[in-house]
Parts: structure tokens; C-alpha cells; sequence
């Protein structure tokens, strides 16, 4: 299987960015181990670690919300990943906005722009 | 200023996406404190923390290679950022490719695609 840098330093975890395969969108990043990455790769859908929940957690499994992976890439240090993927439901936040990064800096103060 | 949740957990580190601001490729994910954020905002350069230095790092200081940020955007957590940049030079990654995620996972197995 492809190996990664799943390095204890971080508790063996590592980002994964989700991106929308079609747009190029940034919907969300969140953090993956070796069985996290070995399901997602088994079942096709992203499969991440909750550092929250301390537990596995299949995207979209509660809500219906799952991210079917169409491709993966991996960068030069094995220590990032990202999930090209086509989101279900069209929503990837649990606010309800599609992507987790609805807000942006400006003028040093942070605002929603969508 | 903007406040994002650099907690200790992590040794007060949060990733940050570095995304082409026309494109929307992704070219790189690297790690930012609170004080390279500051300084990022700054000086309009996308200002890391390296891991393996363990210092301030100017991205671009060395090689020319600068980013000059066009807008930041954060997520529902607070705890990770998009830099949308123009990459200078064209090449992000170290190994001289325009992308640090220039490889990908085909059949199990690691491939460089581009």
C-alpha cells in the first residue's frame, strides 16, 4: 500500500485537505491515521480520525453527508494528502455552509463572505 | 487581529493551505504560529513555521521564491487557513515542481503524475 508519514510526533496523524474534484473548492481539512487512510482507500469513501471524538469517523456517516473519493494525491514529504472528492449532500461543515472556510481575513478582523 | 485558535496541543501550530488564488490548485500545506501569522498579515508574504528548523520561515526567502497572499480564509475551527497566493517563480515545492502534491494513489501504489 502506498506508505505515508504517519510520523508519532502528531500522534500519527496527519492533514487531509478535501477538495471538490470538479471546482478545485477547498471544502474542509481534517486529519487522518494508517487505518483512516487503509478504509478510505478500501471502501472509497474519506474516512478520517475525530481528534475530538478520538475515534474513526467516515465522513457523512450521521448525516448522510459522505465524500466519495476520486483521486488522492500525496505531496513531496508523505505528510499531507489530499482527497479530490465529490461531496453528497453539498455540504461539508457542520454549520451548513459547504465549505469550512466561509470566513476571511479582512482588515485584520475575520467576516463571512459566503 | 484576526484571533485563530493556535492551541498547545500542538505545539501552537495550525496548517495552512497554500492554494494558487487564480487556479485554485493546491501547491502546499505547511504549518503557521501565531507569530508567522502575524507576521504574514504583516508583510503580505506567506510566513511559516518550519517543523524541521524550528524557526520563522519566510517561504521564498532563499530561493526568490516569495508568495505574496491575496486573501486568507479560516475555518469553522479556527484552527486552519487557506493562504490564496501568487506564487512567485512559479515552483512551491523544494524538489522544483510547481506542486508539493505532485504525486498520486493508483492501484494501491504511489505514482508521480505530473
Amino acid at each position: 500500500m502506498a506508505a505515508l508519514s504517519f510520523s508519532q510526533d502528531a500522534n500519527g496523524l496527519i492533514p487531509a485537505i478535501a477538495q471538490d474534484y470538479q471546482t478545485g473548492e477547498i471544502l474542509m481539512l481534517a486529519y487522518i491515521n494508517e487505518e483512516s487512510f487503509s478504509l478510505t482507500l478500501e471502501t472509497g469513501y474519506a474516512t478520517y480520525w475525530s481528534r475530538s471524538r478520538n475515534q474513526l469517523w467516515k465522513k457523512g456517516d450521521t448525516s448522510g453527508h459522505l465524500q466519495i473519493v476520486k483521486e488522492i494525491l500525496v505531496d513531496c514529504d508523505k505528510d499531507a494528502v489530499i482527497f479530490k472528492i465529490d461531496q453528497l449532500g453539498g455540504t461539508a461543515c457542520h454549520t451548513g455552509k459547504r465549505s469550512c472556510f466561509y470566513r476571511k481575513v479582512d482588515n485584520g478582523e475575520l467576516i463571512e463572505y459566503r
